[in-house]
């Protein structure tokens, strides 16, 4: 019998408790070994749950005690998390984690410390909840060279967008549709304003290209600016509009890495996943595009996630599972403003039309005109060829001096 | 420094050694150990090859060399590649494959060889060519039930059936186009009539249930007989005919497994997996649905997936890996006629259309109509309720006797 503990009774940790509870037998006999729950830390009281005798509110408790072998940490946060993951590692513990907060700014660390005591820090649940990511990556995929992933990372902006698009429904009605649902939190801001989404992308970039990638970092847009006009227009261009987090090593060897919202076209197979979905692309050179699709969050698919991680450091309790980066700094990214990208843009100009589109092609190479119904006169809207974003700072500067308003840019996705 | 041999050089086996001398460094640091091909073994000649020293046509060259420990079976068919396996097994070695014939015939006895004598027996590309789907189904979703696993699993037929759906293309003109560009072979049987996907739903039965689940007890239908007729009412009923490969486990404990076409609506996941790609919905109990997408064959995606099992035989040479199921017979298989769901169905009659209504809706619950543009005048379809497959078929000679014609019933998919 393996003795293992949950640290934080929350959502996730509850889940991981009854997932364990109600599964005890087939589990056993996946990790061939009985898993048994001896602690669940926590600060607050739980005096009904049948686990009652389980309950700490003493760290030390767990840390200090030899038979527990793997600890799961679904506190969320960067402390005490980071603390906790750390102190149990220097003991020769294997950790499991939902937190993408900490592994993606604590990782390479975290990795090192479980290299030199022999254990395993796994995080299968910080990326796509239930859906299988951080494994098949970096096991799957072992014989491939990752050219690109990017992905719809975050369930509460994609239910956004989804509503914005499908209901046209404005982005303040949906962040409150979402909120009444349970999808967004109350104070919404590391979902809307992409910082989620840039976590997510920061692990899957350190797993696919063996360096780990800060979220300082990495340019992080989110939603917040997200206009039912640049729906329509999307839609007439013929795609959607998607938060997508996206990482792809170029030819100098750095990495563009981004998280913001992009024209994605609607045959693209990201362009179909919808509401609180996620899905993940990631382009191998054998394998090309492999796609994973499923539900990003939620207690049951993120704990059974977790569980899965307890079960594989179980069977692993000896051997170490291959899953390292090293540490890694800004010299890896791109500065985003020397990256570049096709993109849409939205004017308004008092203007005539034929000069408007004219300007615009002056400074914008290759630029049509895409239209949407209803559209009031003063506004136009565009397609370019790709451009350095440097250059199309410059260029919407031009236009502002040519009494041409740019109300909206969005970079046009290669997906 | 570890020695493989690879068993076959046609399309698979070429790209194995292509994989493994082109990424050798890579591989070898996710490895932790050098990768060398030792032998090659075919029955033809490649006196130009650059590995022309490595080809042998004995295989008693590989399986009494001790220093091989790890070999890669793409020879493909039943014979020799399951005596060669077994071998290989008895003997320590750990043996990789694409071969979805073998393991769908013979994997629970070569499992069990493999157990014996503490070696491993992959088969990540034998379903899925380059997607990863064995490996999460087995690990990361160890902490799961799961509930249904249904997929396009056969890229040849989805060719076609996408020709026909957007092109609106003829079956024989579709295969005609799909062999002209090496999607389908010479003689297609295997992929039009559905046993290649039949191999496959085994082989992710068998993982998903632990039991072996043989193609023979399995009611498998290709898509030879699909017409643009129907793949019209599918469209004006609001979905898609695809070849899908499906199983669950029903109240009794028994399989309800089938590979056949069905209609399935546009808004599933897998209706937007289209031309050779392939699309698995794994449904678990804790995540919810999962789909992994990708190219489910080809040179690089297959060899890849080979190469990714060949390196996780080297990391787990003293380890095994826990990818097992026992035997089983056909009484672990609900017989087809007595599974039941719902069904379109296309009929014809020279009674008028109120009677032909009238006389459908008294056999089949809950008929409802549906049409299509420039429909003959006698062509009726409808789609009904759930209904057992031997009562259909009941109803199905009643209204033969009725001179209401039957010309073609499809099973409408839960998906």
């Amino acid at each position: 019998m393996i003795q293992v503990a949950v640290m934080g009774y929350g959502v996730v940790g509850s889940g991981v408790v009854e997932v364990l509870t109600q599964h005890t037998d087939s589990i056993a006999k996946r990790a061939k070994e009985t898993i048994n729950i001896k602690y669940i830390l926590d600060i607050r009281e739980f005096p009904d749950s049948p686990f009652v005798d389980k309950f700490t509110k003493n760290f030390d408790d767990i840390v200090n005690d030899e038979e527990v072998r793997v600890v799961a940490e679904v506190m969320g946060g960067v402390h005490p998390a980071y603390e906790f993951t750390k102190q149990c590692l220097l003991k020769g513990k294997s950790v499991v984690t939902s937190n993408k907060e900490l592994v993606a700014t604590k990782g390479a660390e975290l990795l090192e410390i479980a290299r030199q005591n022999n254990a395993n820090y796994l995080f299968e649940a910080s990326v796509g909840g239930g859906i299988p990511i951080i494994r098949p990556m970096s096991q799957c995929l072992a014989a491939n060279e990752v050219i690109e992933v990017a992905g719809i990372l975050n369930g509460t902006t994609n239910f956004i967008l989804t509503k914005m698009i499908r209901e046209n429904m404005s982005f303040d009605d949906a962040l409150k549709m979402a909120q009444r649902l349970g999808y967004a939190e109350r104070n919404p801001a590391a979902d809307v304003e992409g910082h989620d989404a840039c976590r997510k992308i920061c692990i899957l970039a350190s797993l696919a290209y063996g360096k780990h990638v800060y979220p300082e970092y990495v340019h992080t847009a989110g939603i917040t600016n997200m206009t039912l006009e640049d729906v329509a227009y999307a839609a007439s261009w013929g795609g959607v509009i998607k938060l997508i987090g996206q990482v792809k090593r170029l030819e100098d060897g750095k990495l563009d890495i981004t998280v913001e919202p992009m024209l994605i076209a609607r045959d693209s197979q990201l362009a179909s996943v919808d509401d609180v979905f996620n899905g993940i692309l990631v382009r191998g050179d054998a394998t090309g595009d492999v796609v994973f699709y499923g539900k990003g969050a939620g207690k049951l698919p993120t704990a059974s996630a977790v569980v899965a991680d307890i079960i594989d450091c179980v069977k692993h309790l000896k051997a170490r599972k291959y899953l390292y980066w090293n540490d890694g700094g800004e010299e890896i990214v791109k500065p985003y403003a020397e990256t570049s990208y096709p993109i849409y843009m939205r004017v308004s100009s008092t203007l005539d039309k034929q000069t408007v589109i004219e300007k615009v092609a002056s400074l914008f190479r290759n630029s049509r005109s895409i239209v949407r119904t209803n559209a009031p006169e003063n506004e136009f809207a565009f397609v370019t060829d790709s451009m350095v974003v440097n250059r199309q700072e410059e260029a919407i500067a031009a236009l502002e001096q040519d009494k041409i308003h740019v109300l909206s840019k969005i970079r046009i996705a290669d997906l």
